[in-house]
């Protein structure tokens, strides 16, 4: 069998969501290296495996495959019973929880941090841009009504979707460790459940690897 | 056992992707409904079901699930051998194309076409306000290459996942069904594929069922 091919950038928050999900799993993979700066992103061939052009893409076999999410899915799925079990699909309400709060780190986490992270840190920093001290303000208010959602949750359970660390969490990582590297940094020292959230799955080893791959920030 | 409660509107676009999903596996359920113009969204009863107080909401027994594509994929599961099987958990490649393709609708489709129903429906029929043409004809061009990028999938492939209609196909029929109600309706006109793919599975008898719920849209 060919080797998972996956194409991204290691620093990219989307990539790093995948290669956290190959690490946990122990997958062999080769990362190949997808330039953004110089555009390659939208080349014909990036484009046949990604029409929307983006990254990071998956390709295993005759299969290709993109949307990190999706793809995160599909190497938990290929690898079950390597590592651990962080969809828990094989137990309905388990699974469920899993799904919701992966869907509240897509619709609802990352619409908030995202743009925090891009004018505070990319923008200024890829680009040399200055950042817009507005969208970040109006981000940060909508980030810590999310926070407070996050510091109830986990003040029931160890882990968002329940006492199991599962892709709901993981997923969170690549913004969250950017986040960090801002100067609101400490936003997160006023919510102690989710600090301690954060600290415990930042000292797991595939996280630790892959920090390690993104470069000035870690 | 208790009867499966959604709580929701069924004619925001959110709450219609969980009945459908009811609908297609001919789940016994009630809906429970939440008056968005009083703020019953965000009434301590509904922030208990859901912390972000929106809609929809599920409650099976114990359960209590929210974000409308995770619900979707619980129903689906729950219910698996009933109708037809919308997610293709069983086979690898299959389940992974429609977590892609309902990522794309999630993360591309949905951003466009959503601020254009907002604007010219949403806006002034249920606010009376006047709609922002340059937020609609930005997000028209951010459609067409959606548009452009589904035509090219659907010329090789009857269904989004592949040759079988799936979970992925059925997220897309809310805000496409009030699409075709506002006056851009006829940009669909261009791109024959994608007009077939939408004329096929509005012949559902699940999708006509949820339709008749929409009230002056359908
Ligand atoms: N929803 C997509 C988002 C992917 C995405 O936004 N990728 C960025 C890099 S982190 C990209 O390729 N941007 C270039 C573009 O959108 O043209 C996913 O989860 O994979
Ligand atoms: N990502 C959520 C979005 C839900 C959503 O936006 N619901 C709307 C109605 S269609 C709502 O409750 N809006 C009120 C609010 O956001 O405060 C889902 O898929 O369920």
């Amino acid at each position: 069998m060919s080797l998972i091919k996956l194409y991204g950038m290691p620093m990219a928050t989307c990539t790093m969501r995948v290669l956290l999900c190959l690490e946990e799993v122990g997958a062999k993979y080769e990362l190949v290296p997808i330039s953004m700066p110089t555009g390659e992103h939208k080349s014909p061939a990036h484009l046949a495996r990604n029409p929307f052009g983006q990254i990071p893409a998956l390709e295993d076999g005759d299969l290709t495959l993109f949307e990190s999410r999706a793809i995160a899915r599909y190497v938990l799925r290929k690898f079950k019973g390597q590592g651990p079990d962080l969809l828990k699909e094989g137990n309905l309400s388990e699974s469920a929880m899993v799904d919701v709060w992966l869907d509240v780190e897509a619709h609802q986490y990352n619409p908030a941090i995202s743009p925090i992270v891009y004018q505070s840190l990319i923008l200024p920093r890829m680009y040399g841009g200055t950042p817009d001290q507005s969208i970040i303000d109006t981000n940060l208010e909508k980030l810590k009504k999310v926070l407070d959602v996050y510091e109830a949750r986990l003040s029931k359970s160890k882990y968002l979707a329940g006492d199991f660390f599962s892709l709901a969490d993981l997923s969170h990582f690549s913004y969250t460790k950017y986040f960090m590297a801002t100067p609101y940094a400490s936003v997160f020292d006023s919510y102690p459940h989710v600090k301690a959230w954060w600290e415990d799955f930042t000292s797991r080893p595939a996280f630790k690897k892959v920090a390690a791959g993104m470069g000035g920030h870690q």
